[in-house]
């Protein structure tokens, strides 16, 4: 039985695009009650210049008719906004396309929560899903990416990546350390109380609504839908109680924040993997992920500033989960995709396409954070990405928007 | 390919009754603490009143069987609770219908914030549904209705409105202003604070989230389907990012309440025209809304307490969106639906189109604010439609509702 | 028209997933500051254990191949995680299956707010899962099922539930009356206040909005739907301003947990009737659900501590929706699934279908509550099933969760 595309895509892609509030409402709850509008004004403003620049050039980029052997897309080549109207289906396509673009640039935002010039971010914004993402996304996804059947995929086999462990998830925690070493610590770089508990479940839970159209988006049919949906899930159900438990066996006590995290590391680590493992493997995988995101959202204290683990959810459990389709992909669901595939190591699949998978790390790893590097100095170092100490201090959200989370009172000039 | 009807039918009714809390939320966070919650309650009446008054006699009013010369449909035609099984499947559009109507009406609540007795309210809403609402949705959308194939749509041409430019959001922002002038302002009329920020945002994301199914919902297919997605998603994006530069451009700071108003005027503004204009169009479309609306909110001050901007959101963007068709429709994109229009005037379709706009919002203008008017005179005059101006200072909630938003302590008698 | 099955399913599981966390939310308003989080808490710790012990095992008892002469499935006949991948497509049912166990599991945790023991709480969900709902599942709607063609239903009948007022709402009724005699009161068993209205309300929303997953999801042709869809929206509408109507005859204002109690109210008792009363039907039997509800949550004071009214509002209405199935269910519509019933007793059709709904009511309640008795009193004498009396007054989330709701200063120790 085959999906009836439209009906499917014009849902998934509402679901989609409605996790970037709900990101916005988890990070904002997960920050404190000074910075919270701040923080979710970034996410608001990716939806705003991403769905426009999107629309513009980024899904041209991040198409077909590949141009500089395969480095990205011809900008030219599809204009989604005057393509004659015989073609107006895959106008649903640049739509749910876009989607993906917005909430992979906002997840960046958590990382540089509290510090971050407002007008900075608005420019580094429609800058970075150009360079960034959308070069990646073809690489990953495209007809003659550099990954699929570009220099390199033809060299170590196609990656896998069915919904954006590399291109979404790592992209985004990659971007994330670059530009927390860029533009330097919080000054109180410390532990801090989410202001707001239930918005960070609230928020984990509309991610989790919305990871649905996110996974089960694109699947060829109704058999892969079926893997996909229930792989998603059953990861994030495995997480959740693995977190919890790991928490406890850490002599602490289970904490909601836990939950919510636990939540997001699972969705991220099934991501690039919802069609091409079992579902006893994605629970396998939903509780390894759980485990090692709440050890490395510890990692960074000493090291490097994330505020809200950017680094430590989505590059960790992306780069677990792509790697981990290497480890025990299933071979008769990968075939449906890739042919030329084998399964993963453990089940008697070899080293091909884990090697393969590794490799699409590596260079996702490299461009992302080479590139979203250069970019995020380069504003630093002319308009500057951070706004002043006493700013930060006194809290963003009265001083970059005049505005108070909770009504108290602002003072009105600026 | 043919959109499969019931199914998406069955997602997009949901969504839009999904969208009357939404709002609820985005009315709740911007008032002030002491009015949230009668804010909210008066969202929840609509729901339970509008609901059930539509299945009894509204969708018959706005359907079929024009009488009266076009003025309204027959009420006895086509009762939705009686009809025989055999024609179980249109329950499905009385209840999208029913879900358009509650909106509509909700939507009022926002202008008379903080002062309207909720009995008034519960009156007033089954009232003016019955004798406002479904006339006017007959006459815009129903076989035989005053601007379709009637008196005036014979005369001038057929008003093109897909989701309810006219139908919803000028029909609210004209009774909104009706009211505000029956029932004067607030004794303290002056700017507020919202009072929980992140509502207001997630608010106006739900409203985002539901309106997928508000213009989508009813495309013709898979086409259509397309282009209204991408225009929904565009439109809003342009006017959220409008209205944060023109704050800026005003010497202010980009504030999370104009993203959200953004995100409302560039909606509105879309809905009449998401199946007309192309997605370039929707951007301009949207870009001005969102620059339009920024100026139009201010407009009250000193005249009409329309307390939380339902005029200046629904009734302007509303009014700029149908009007827009006459200036950039694609002629393509409308000849799906009305074969007898040309494009609009700036694409070289000349004024007939744009006329026929315009006498259609006049129309609406007229009959919304005179219909609304002598109703809300009527409550006002016999039960009276505003609170004691000591319950109106101390805070509507504790008093009307026996409750307060938060928990603190409430008198118990009433 | 056939339902195109897949994408509706794939929406709808998602809408039923995303009503555990609208419940933790709705659950999580009306409990004070002090105890959110572990209220939230309990909601996330069933999604997540009851998602995989489900899928494990929970989807098999409650599945085909009946052992023990229909008492429960076969757990070894269909073990979801390691069928042939030529089954996939049934891996849809076995997650829309799972969303149903969560939020069963999920509805009893508000009768023993404030005082349970979280790690009891988890102990309890997948003993509760396995032994209680998933059998009285198999009961209902297996093949072979006890009440289906089983000893019982060969001998009085087939009782009619089409979405769960025995499986889901008597079953979480039950269980929680029998929680709460086993576990005790409050120390201070005295009505509170909502800590949050604006959750309360935006919970009972989510709820409402998943519910239309929840009823209609297994519709089995366009027809049904339409029945089920409709009904889903005026039920709850009716029994919303049935609560508010009737607060105000007992001498009360309408309050916000009166709507937001009103609508789960008309929800409960149209889920097991929606696909067999007519629309009519579905508004009376809102109705008189909201005005009894409005009377039942007020029984339990001096008798036992249910803190928010699961028994006054899940059994309560689960049982009038149940046996009203047997009172005005229609002949015409009931046939549809049913062809050897006629339809309910006010309707003409007799005593028969009647005979058939209390037998089963009796049968879901006996079994449901000594069952839960059992199971809580286990636990209960062994591991303990609450808090300290000086945890439970010093507020549950510090001293389990390490956490306050909104960011309050919290003692680190544990």
């Amino acid at each position: 039985m085959e999906i009836p595309d439209v009906v499917w895509v014009i849902v998934a892609g509402a679901l989609v695009l409605f996790m970037t509030p709900g990101l916005a409402l988890f990070y904002g709850g997960l920050t404190q009650t000074k910075s919270a509008v701040n923080m979710m004004m970034m996410s608001f403003a990716a939806m705003g210049l991403v769905a426009l620049t999107w629309a513009l050039w980024g899904n041209a980029i991040s198409g077909a008719d590949a141009v500089a052997g395969g480095l990205f897309g011809n900008p030219a080549a599809d204009f989604a906004l005057f393509e004659s109207f015989a073609e107006q289906e895959s106008l649903l396509d640049v739509g749910f396309g876009a989607t993906f673009a917005i909430i992979t640039t906002a997840l960046i935002s958590g990382a540089i929560a509290d510090r971050a010039k407002f007008s900075a971010w608005m420019i580094f914004v429609p800058i970075w899903m150009t360079l960034v993402y959308a070069p990646l996304a073809f690489w990953v996804w495209g007809d003659g990416g550099l990954l699929t059947d570009g220099f390199i995929g033809s060299a170590v086999g196609e990656a896998v990546d069915f919904a954006g462990g590399l291109v979404v998830h790592m992209c985004a925690g990659l971007a994330a350390l670059a530009l927390v070493l860029v533009i330097g610590p919080r000054s109180n770089f410390a532990p801090t109380k989410p202001h707001n508990v239930p918005f960070v479940l609230l928020g984990a839970s509309i991610l989790w609504f919305g990871w649905f159209g996110f996974n089960v988006g694109e699947a060829g049919d109704a058999a892969q839908a079926g893997i996909n949906w229930i792989n998603t899930m059953l990861a994030p159900a495995a997480a959740l109680v693995a977190w919890l438990i790991t928490e406890w066996a850490r002599g602490k006590k289970p904490t909601p924040v836990g939950a919510a995290s636990g939540i997001v590391a699972g969705l991220v680590a099934i991501t690039p993997a919802c069609a091409y493992v079992n579902p006893l493997g994605a629970i396998i995988l939903g509780l390894i992920s759980g485990v090692i995101c709440c050890f490395a959202v510890d990692f960074k204290y000493g090291k490097y500033d994330d505020t809200l683990d950017v680094v430590g959810l989505h590059f960790v459990a992306g780069l677990w989960g792509t790697i981990a389709i290497g480890l025990f992909g299933s071979e008769a669901l990968i075939q449906v995709d890739f042919p030329e595939h084998s399964g993963g190591l453990l089940l008697g699949g070899g080293f091909e396409l884990l090697w393969a998978q590794i490799v699409a790390c590596v260079v996702t790893l490299v461009f992302t954070f080479v590139a979203t590097y250069i970019i995020g100095l380069a504003i630093h170092k002319t308009i500057g990405f951070r706004v002043e100490e006493e700013v930060e201090e006194g809290g963003i959200d009265s001083v970059a928007h005049q505005t108070t989370a909770y009504g108290a009172e602002v003072p009105t000039a600026k």
